[in-house]
C-alpha cells in the first residue's frame, strides 16, 4: 500500500471537547490529511473495537490508510491498516512478529539510537518528537527541535514523521528539515476550523 | 490440553497491597491452584507484556494453563495458553477467529441467555456471577446465587466456573451446583496465608 505520510492526524478525543470523533475526523481528510492514527487510552476494549471499526470505514472511503495506536489486537479486530506504537507499548520485535510483513508498524522514537533500533527492528516508519513543546501528551520528553529530526533523518532510510507541538505557524520549518511528513494533534483538533485548517497546513506542506 | 478448572485465581494486584505478584501467585500455585488469570487494567502494555511473560513462565512450571483478561494482543505475544474476555471487551465471535481453535477461550456471564450465547459463539468456558456480593470487582452486577448458577449449568455443556464472593465459607455449597470449578480473588490473594487458604479451598472443592 502506498502511503502518504504529509499530514498524519492522531486523534485525541479529550481535545475535542465533545465533538463528535467521526464528524472531526471527516472535517479533517475534506481537509485533506493523507493518514490517521486511531488513539484511545481510556476506553474498554469493547469501545475501542466499535470506534475503529467505524473509523476503518469512513478513513478508507477517502483512500487514506488507518493506523491503530498501541493495540495490536484492536488493529487485528478490524483488519487495519497499520498500528503505532511506543516505548511503552509492546516491545516492536513482537509486534512486528506478530503483525506479519504486510501492514504498516510506526514506532515513536526521540533519539538517533531509538531511530536506529527503530529501522533495524521492522519498524516501516518513525514517529520522531516531541519536535517543539507540546500540551497533547502529557508523558512527552524535552523537546529534540529540528537539529534532532536532522540527526534522525540522516541516520535511518524509512520515513520519518515529526510530531509534537507542530502547527500552521511552524510546518514550513519543519519542512525544510528534509522529513517525510508531519504528525499533528491539536493543531487539527484544537482548531475552530478543522477542515480550513487542515487545508491549509497540507498547502504549506506541499508548498 | 487438559484444564482442570476447579480451583482459579484470578489476579489483581490492588488486592495485594505492594506484596509481589509473583510471590502471591508461587504461593497460591504451591497451596493447589489449578487455574490462573493475569488480569491487569491499569498498566502500560509493556508492563503487562513484561508481566504476562514471566507469568507464564511461572505458572506453567506448575503445569497449570495461564489465561489473559481481555487483552489478545498480550494472550498472542506470551503464546498464553488462553484469553478471557467479558462483556466490555473484544466481541466473543471476533476474539474466537483471531485467536484460533487451539487456544483455552473463557467467557463472562451473568445470565442464561449470555451463557447460551457463549456456548454457542466459541467460548470454551463460561466464567458465571457474581454468585454472591463481591468487592473485588466495582462493575459487577446483581448476584446470581446458586439459583443462578444452576439455570446456567442447565442449559450448557461446556464447562462452567462460578465467580464473586466464594471463599472458604461457601465453596462447599457452590460445589454442590454440579458447576465445574469457582473462580477467585480476594479470597486467595486478600488472605493473610494465600498458600495454605489455596489448600483448604482445593481440598473443601475437592470433598
Amino acid at each position: 500500500m502506498f502511503v502518504d505520510y504529509s499530514l498524519y492526524l492522531v486523534t485525541d478525543r479529550a481535545i475535542l471537547k465533545g465533538e463528535d470523533i467521526f464528524s472531526a475526523v471527516e472535517k479533517a481528510l475534506k481537509g485533506g490529511v493523507t493518514l490517521v492514527q486511531l488513539r484511545e487510552k481510556e476506553v474498554s476494549s469493547r469501545d475501542f473495537y466499535n470506534i475503529a471499526l467505524k473509523m476503518k470505514e469512513l478513513v478508507n472511503s477517502y483512500n487514506v490508510p488507518l493506523i491503530i495506536n498501541d493495540r495490536l489486537d484492536i488493529a487485528f479486530a478490524v483488519d487495519a491498516d497499520g498500528l503505532h506504537i511506543g516505548q511503552e507499548d509492546l516491545p516492536l520485535t513482537v509486534a512486528r512478529r506478530l503483525l506479519g510483513p504486510s501492514k504498516i508498524l510506526g514506532y515513536s522514537v526521540s533519539n538517533v539510537d531509538e531511530a536506529v533500533f527503530g529501522e533495524k527492528n521492522g519498524a516501516d516508519y518513525l514517529g520522531a518528537g516531541p519536535v517543539y513543546p507540546t500540551g497533547s501528551k502529557s508523558d512527552a520528553g524535552e523537546p529534540i527541535g529540528i537539529e534532532g529530526l536532522i540527526k534522525i533523518k540522516e541516520r535511518v532510510s524509512i520515513p520519518v514523521v515529526g510530531i509534537g507541538g507542530i502547527g500552521v505557524d511552524n510546518i514550513s520549518e519543519v519542512k525544510r528539515s528534509g522529513i517525510d511528513g508531519v504528525s499533528l494533534i491539536s493543531a487539527i483538533l484544537g482548531s475552530g476550523d478543522i477542515e480550513g485548517t487542515s487545508r491549509i497546513l497540507i498547502t504549506k506542506w506541499r508548498e
